[in-house]
């Protein structure tokens, strides 16, 4: 038996974190469940699971579930209670699912505790990627990536030389608006940008899609997992989303992972790495090739998505740049989400942050927090700012 | 060092050997060298690499080669000449890469002997697929296959656990003549079959190609290798040839093995399994994505191409069908070469071959020789009376 605790077990990853675990439920038992608010579904989710206990971010939420439910495990309560869910050593492995910064608190507790995480929560690593990844080799912890990216990355690399690879390939599909021109992106909606063409994912992730942002984040979380430099590190735009990324290796030979959008592969390959359980194909459709349409391959276009190119930038200047590009990137989505914001004041938003605040090299965790609260800040006062 | 004995070394994968050894001389050296009749290269490949001997199999050539040359090595003559020149075991890796038939016994020489083999030469493993695997086992020899398919589901299978492969699935050009009628088929010249879309090979296998039947010599090969079920084993057409073969896991989850059509890549991974040495770009072109034509998929068409359904007909049948099948395909291809015989008529020859020939269980190395010769005789009498 495998037990598994979720962080964010009510998001998207979340819940097909569960989907796998029920398919199997000689392998694998749930440990911790957490959620921001999301009762209604928790509530379901602990009748089915009986997991060891809950924990709920939200303090409102918190005491609405505490006296309505009839679940006999422990409750816990605030990013304490969500840190000390995530730190139970009974666990095998933490699939750490939360939204944005949120993550790195309870991910860098439960490695602390020595315990195998899934990382579906790529703001950790564009964050606090030293601190994670120095933690995680001070404590022998194994991080694997449930991006369909890092995933596919990794199912290439097994059997494989790290120092026999020349390049890593991480495919984008573009996003809802990738043939649109910069004056037609200034006007797209939320409504628009939350439709994305190939991935049903929560409402961050797809706004940050819509902008390549994700794309940008993919590329400093591969830079982290992988310790491959930035100039060996390329995104190729793949409107059909069926080749999930790919590795080449020196004798010019190219690997790639495929497979219809369906992130329950990689979860499945994160929770039982470095094995691969049998998924049915009721619960996991198989790739049809002669069904497939033509796929296509074209460089990204930093001069309309200018996200990716911040990226590039933040990772490159390192330190606390990284953080202060996730902070204001996570305030402009929400900006934008609200109607406050344009899709294309997103990016401006985010380089004023970084040009303004002060960076510092080898930034400690609180360091790390720290910048964060004041990119916040900062992100919010200059979003009202571009609004009037 | 490591040294490289090879068979066949004037031919096209011969050739690109000695390009691949050439390419890094302070890690390879040439073994032996051996040819059919083309002795005028075979003098400009010892003068280059001072090999430890050469073998000649035709006896005319043999003799002009030994009065002409000044090489100092060892210089042996005819079939029995080229099996001492495998079975040499100062060699580290035997690249066996014959044509036809003439593979199966200085491979098998080799094997006895305990040297890793590189088999570009399917036909061995088609001819005597149990017999060869069976030695491979008991000499506990190493079977690394060439084609660039077998090269790409290896690749694929690295770090992998072999109970969790789905299936494998071989992709296949579809030949100059995809998208002809039967019709059409039954005019086209050996020219026209000579001129593939997208490898450069000798003529044998380009006509294998045109036939599908190369497709099918690759079902029987992975079957032997892989030590996979027939019905895991698919076919896809996939005219552009960038993806070379696949492997499809029991999660869903599909690998790809990509790259320009360059028989450089397999041959350096087959004389360097399980690592990959460095090939420079200006001998092994990369692959851009972003410059490819859009990547197509559909399913074969065995009622134009009935080579292909024969194929797994005789690995069904197993025991004596497949060294028929090859046996007749190596007459018709060289009386189709010969304007003997219509395109369309070497699936009718090898059919009736098949069905006229007596079948064995599990036949000996001695019988399948003694098939081999049974099935070119009738072979080439059937060739006489379908052209008069």
């Amino acid at each position: 038996m495998k037990t598994v605790s979720i962080l964010g077990s009510t998001g998207s990853i979340g819940v097909q974190t569960l989907d796998v675990l029920a398919s199997q439920p000689e392998i694998f038992r749930a440990g911790w469940l957490t959620t921001n608010a999301r009762i209604d579904l928790l509530e379901q989710q602990v009748q089915r699971f009986q997991p060891f206990g809950v924990a709920i971010a939200d303090e409102n939420s918190y005491h609405e579930f505490k006296h309505s439910t009839s679940f006999k495990g422990k409750i816990l309560c605030g990013v304490e209670g969500v840190c000390e869910a995530a730190s139970d050593r009974r666990a095998d492995v933490l699939m750490s699912s939360l939204v944005g910064f949120s993550g790195v608190l309870p991910t860098f507790a439960a490695i602390e505790q020595g315990i195998t995480v899934a990382l579906a929560n790529k703001e950790t690593l564009v964050s606090a990627g030293a601190v994670i990844t120095n933690a995680a080799k001070a404590h022998n912890v194994r991080l694997l990536a449930v991006d369909s990216e890092h995933s596919a990355i990794l199912q290439c690399m097994v059997g494989e030389t790290p120092d026999e690879v020349e390049k890593l390939i991480i495919t984008a599909s573009g996003g809802p608006f990738r043939e649109c021109s910069t004056e037609m992106l200034s006007t797209v909606t939320p409504a628009q940008a939350l439709k994305h063409p190939n991935w049903a994912m929560g409402n961050k992730i797809t706004i940050d899609s819509a902008t390549l942002m994700n794309k940008g984040f993919e590329v400093v979380e591969a830079y982290w997992l992988f310790g491959i430099g930035l100039e060996r590190i390329e995104v190729v735009v793949h409107p059909q989303s069926i080749i999930h990324s790919m590795v080449q290796f020196v004798d010019g030979s190219v690997k790639a992972q495929m497979g219809l959008p369906d992130m329950k592969i990689p979860i499945a390959y994160a929770l039982n790495f470095p094995h691969r359980m049998s998924l049915d194909a009721s619960l996991v459709p198989r790739l049809n090739l002669t069904e497939l349409p033509q796929l296509t391959f074209c460089a990204p276009d930093v001069e309309r998505f200018p996200c990716l190119r911040l990226a590039y930038e933040a990772i490159q200047q390192s330190g606390t740049a990284p953080a202060i590009l996730n902070a204001a990137n996570e305030i402009a989505v929400h900006a934008f989400l609200q109607g406050q914001l344009r899709f294309t004041d997103i990016p401006r938003l985010i380089e004023h942050c970084l040009q303004q605040l002060p960076h510092k090299a080898e930034p400690t965790l609180a360091d790390i927090v720290a910048i964060d609260n004041e990119a916040r800040m900062l992100a919010k006062t200059y979003s009202k700012a571009m609004k009037s």
